[in-house]
């Protein structure tokens, strides 16, 4: 598989990074992710706005402008053949001679295949814990998953699928999804502070108010546990039910309607975004 | 220079990690750092055992016992011939195939260069601010130092040197070194909890306990504004006198008496622990 490294074409297993790059040394880094479908990126404005943005927040200059990330990432498809896929574009602080300090970022540009099924009632539906905290900066798209990833052991030991970030008593997100209910009321509310403003969550937002009301607000735990439905979003998830968490169902504790319903209208949306409709 | 790459002895400059290590895609790693003396390495058991311990916690079973350690330590040593110098040994999340989970770790050992200045009143008296801020797992030496590298032109902004962690009114670290009171009473102090133990932390409180009454407790920003003294410890700039945070004088602005005499225990225990006095 084709990969971009600093400016040169390379394939994947040949891509390497010397030990003082600042993501080895400090963990220092962006990165976004989105999907390829039929070979043709899907909402890559919206991540390459936020892409640049987390650089800059970051203050890692880069160079490359988002027109130059397109023409790289259509030679990446056209070079690849991997029709249902995704690419992620990574910034790291670069070779730091002090092993502290920003650098010239290391960029890398990779594509991986990806599975998406497209029959909701075929998708898992989670069980989550929850864990007090916080990620730092989560407006930007840091490479720091420190926590996420150190909390998986527990994930599995809980016999759940993912956990959900909790701070004084008040929900934000998971390490790598955005988290909505839907009250009883049938308003659809997500959490908008301490939250990753994901792409999947900003097309759910737009396409659901065709058929609820929406709403970006604080989201407590005890909102979450009355909720008629609950349910997550991520590019390679789109949306998946959740029907319990911390041991307590959610709803029904079965896929809820409304959700299926958000789910058609992202898929929808998808395809209109890439003229496969 | 010679380091050590899973198993494997080359130059600096070729060892490199393919781009799907779990640092590189996660921020997931740990390390140990300590500084070696006439060819003769620091408090290595101290730093081996933090290091077991960090890799523990963090769940990378790298199969090397520090005995191991230590022997290839000593290899890189006498290849390299550097007698004043640090060892860094970094354990990554490894090769990961779902860039999440944690893989089989990859073990970076390199030593570089570090110059020491022996006479406490030529080393730079250090100015402060603060940021409110605790670290993922402070107990543990991972190589997120994601808030500690971004708040760098923070800190330079300010006309200061470094960054003093507060939450909740209390203090705890700084990015990579431990801070230290001592009291108008002539008490030494340094925060105990959501800190890294460090090991030259650890050195300082047994050698000033011969000279004075030695604490670890909870220690407010109110009682470092008061302080007699303040300073920092950390491996390679052993005790920095502070004379400044977030723009008010600690003390009467200038290096203390005290902080002088600590340094000079601590030269002394390094010279010991070296068979060098």
């Amino acid at each position: 598989m084709w990969c971009f490294l600093n400016g040169e074409w390379m394939d994947m297993a040949d891509a390497k990074l010397a030990i003082n790059d600042l993501g080895i040394q400090r963990g220092y880094g962006v990165f976004d992710f989105f999907r390829v479908m039929n070979n043709a990126p899907l909402f890559i404005d919206d991540h390459l706005v936020r892409l640049q943005r987390s650089a800059s927040v970051m203050h890692l200059q880069h160079g490359y402008s988002s027109e130059e990330f397109k023409t790289i990432v259509n030679e990446l498809i056209h070079k690849n053949q991997m029709p249902s896929s995704g690419i992620r574009i990574t910034i790291t602080g670069g070779y730091t001679t002090d092993s502290y300090s920003i650098s010239q970022p290391n960029i890398i540009i990779t594509q991986t295949p990806v599975v998406m099924q497209d029959d909701f009632s075929q998708n898992k539906a989670f069980r989550l814990i929850t864990h007090n905290y916080v990620r730092d900066l989560p407006s930007v798209k840091s490479i720091n998953y420190m926590m996420g990833v150190w909390l998986q052991p527990v994930v599995k030991a809980a016999g759940a699928d993912d956990v959900l970030y909790v701070k004084n008593n008040f929900i934000s997100e998971l390490p790598r999804s955005n988290i909505f209910i839907i009250t009883k009321q049938g308003m659809l509310i997500t959490p908008n502070e301490q939250v990753l403003k994901g792409v999947t969550r900003k097309n759910i937002l737009q396409a659901a108010s065709s058929i609820m009301q929406v709403k970006e607000r604080a989201v407590s735990l005890e909102e979450l546990h009355d909720a008629e439905e609950v349910f997550i979003s991520a590019t390679t998830k789109r949306v998946i039910p959740v029907v319990e968490v911390d041991g307590k169902m959610t709803g029904d504790g079965k896929p809820g309607k409304r959700t299926a319903a958000i789910f058609e209208l992202l898929l929808q949306k998808e395809k209109q975004s890439t003229g496969c409709e």
